[in-house]
């Protein structure tokens, strides 16, 4: 089935927002094993979107449309599908009821423009939109499939898991079962990466193979296709082992993990608790790991020490060294680490130290940041790194680190039991 | 003129990248009085590659390509674009020099493919890409411009602004300036902006008017188009002066500021000094500020009292007062402004405490949040928020209203010297 994203409206035209659907889609689909040929962004323009749509529906099988289908004039994507198409938009009860309601609940009436948002096509699938006016709507003619999705995110992705996703695997052609499984790798680059296993990616048909790199993170998707999901994980087990001997000792975690998430979960098993110490990351490290749910099983707190003051009041660094090794050293970030971790009375201390830029700090060079890990009843250890890049990508690199850090000395622990 | 952008990349059609380079030169485009009407992303095959540059050629006067320039067999952009336009590619000596200057450097010889690079379009124009190995190219025939730049976002941005820019500009087909202002607003819902200033936004022309709203925040985009520089000002200045008059009381500043930014100035001007004691947001308010460089000028540090020892034992919260009114309390953000003030002993002192989610706390509703804005010599006050949305979207609203709260003090402490 060969499939189509058609984004609408003038605002992607003029950049004031980025397309982020048509990527969203495309993954979901590729997991239907749909394949998609083109994205078009297209302005809120009838004539240029009547010339979008003859020429999806005449090389495209499936063609989902996001945006242009709220109350305003400019909104033309209904109207213009079911001219190109030929098919009668007619009113929809249930979604006039929900309108009407929506209104009365504000104590207001409805503005007649309103209404459109209520029609659908003649003989069409419609999807409810619990989140907002316009409902989803979807139609086909001549072996070709039209579907209209609301663009707001906070309408689009809840109705696409809900209605259509279900609806795309109802009418796609295949009974092919797509599998994805994502390795996630730390401490390795991509070219490394591709160069250490280079045969395979080279050789790769069922499953796909492919590398993408951000922020010091590197992950390789394999994506299998088979007739059902067991001969799809047979087909990518051999790979996966193979990838696995290579360069297994550079993955920290598999498809949604994230290095946080496993070191608060590590955390938890293991009933310890986690207290850091920031300087050039600025809270960037405490954020991370309070970005996710349930991380206070885990995470006590820490202290943002951006000013030397707070280094030595708070956490007792002693100003000598602070004047004879400066705040950017391995000593400091031992000592910060030690610090954090007495002072909030944690297992474990984290601190990160360094320059984040875009100035030199203390004659040190943008980029050189110090970790430093106290552990109770342990030596506390600490880290140079030589960093790269703007910075914020020296502050999340300086953050991730810190987490693979913490994270590989908790695997330790774990094994050791 | 008439442009269109193209993505080349099945990278994009899979879902792995999102096309953020449209959105980009789509902004510089409009900057330079350039209409954009089609983006088209496109996967890395020769034959709807051809059908791609067939059409925009036949519709567009200008087409910018980026992506598929590298050496690999997938880079079809150039030859694509060379066969439809009739036009043959020829070596580039100083490309060509380059190639063999960065491959010499480590120690390497050129691998053959890797030649591909230094082809250029014959009696075209060569952008060079002093962060990569494929330059830049652009070639006009039959009135229509096709300009071929690199896909990473590394090399991309720096040609763009150095090279492609200045060309631009020495081939549209007009004089015309375009100028954008863009007003910041808080407090200040999009709904409630576009109604108060409604028949404004009707009646654009020149300048049009644009809102977006992005995480409580709402900003206005007016650009104007004219013969030059003061013209275009001067078209601005009465319609600007009728939004201010009308909601000038939410703008909270212009063009690039944030609110961190201008935080950080009020503090560094009035020579004032900042401490944060955070609990629901876990750092984020400190490494918003953070990541303003020079933030260190007016932010001492903070600390992140994630559990409720941390909220005793660093900021001297009494046990009783978290015990009877709870850590989410108007009490518990009184509390913690003032200890982390007098910790760090700085002249201002901001707290955070709350419910991010996704689950209640000390049976308090998900969204509810207290901010404490405590102050050198005088009395200390506190806020209640009611948010709504994801756990990141409450972090993200609560740390804009605290900073919003402390800006707005900010402003008074200087209108009253």
């Amino acid at each position: 089935m060969r499939a189509e994203l058609v984004a609408v409206g003038t605002e992607l035209l003029l950049g004031q927002i980025v397309d982020t659907h048509s990527a969203f889609l495309s993954r979901e689909l590729s997991q239907l094993g749909i394949d998609v040929y083109f994205h078009t962004s297209v302005g809120d323009n009838r004539d240029r979107l009547v010339a979008v749509v003859k020429r999806a529906v005449s090389r495209s099988d499936l063609v989902i449309f996001t945006g242009g289908l709220g109350p305003t004039e400019d909104d033309l994507t209904k109207e213009t599908v079911a001219e190109v198409l030929g098919v009668p938009l007619v009113e929809h009860p249930p979604s006039v009821a929900v309108l009407e309601r929506l209104f009365s609940d504000k104590g207001q009436t409805i503005p007649p423009s309103n209404y459109k948002q209520a029609l659908v096509f003649e003989g069409g699938k419609v999807f409810p939109n619990p989140n907002g006016t316009a409902p989803g709507v979807a139609v086909s003619r001549n072996s070709v499939t039209c579907v209209l999705l609301p663009g707001p995110p906070t309408e689009l992705y809840p109705m696409y898991h809900a209605e259509v996703r279900p609806f795309l695997k109802s009418i796609r052609d295949t009974e092919e079962v797509v599998v994805s499984n994502v390795l996630r790798f730390f401490g390795i680059g991509e070219s490394h990466l591709t160069e250490r296993i280079g045969k395979l990616i080279q050789d790769q048909t069922n499953p796909t193979i492919a590398p993408l790199a951000k922020e010091g993170e590197v992950t390789l998707r394999l994506t299998a296709k088979a007739g059902d999901l067991q001969q799809a994980q047979e087909l990518m087990a051999p790979v996966k082992e193979e990838i696995l001997q290579s360069v297994g000792r550079f993955v920290y975690g598999e498809d949604d993990d994230t290095l946080e998430k496993l070191v608060i979960s590590a955390l938890r098993e293991q009933g310890k608790r986690l207290a850091v110490a920031e300087s050039c990351t600025g809270g960037l490290l405490a954020q991370t790991l309070t970005s996710v749910p349930g991380s206070s099983a885990g995470f006590q707190g820490g202290v943002v020490c951006y000013a030397n003051e707070v280094k030595t009041g708070m956490l007792g660094v002693p100003t000598e060294l602070l004047e004879t090794c400066g705040a950017v050293s391995m000593d400091s970030a031992l000592a910060l680490a030690e610090g954090v971790r007495s002072r909030l009375n944690t297992d474990f201390g984290l601190s990160v130290t360094g320059v984040a830029g875009p100035d030199p700090v203390e004659e040190k060079p943008v980029g050189l940041v110090y970790l430093g890990l106290s552990e109770r009843g342990e030596v506390t250890r600490a880290y140079r790194l030589d960093l790269g890049g703007s910075r914020e990508k020296i502050q999340i690199r300086a953050v991730k680190q810190a987490l693979y850090t913490l994270l590989e000395r908790l695997k330790k622990g774990v094994a050791a039991k």
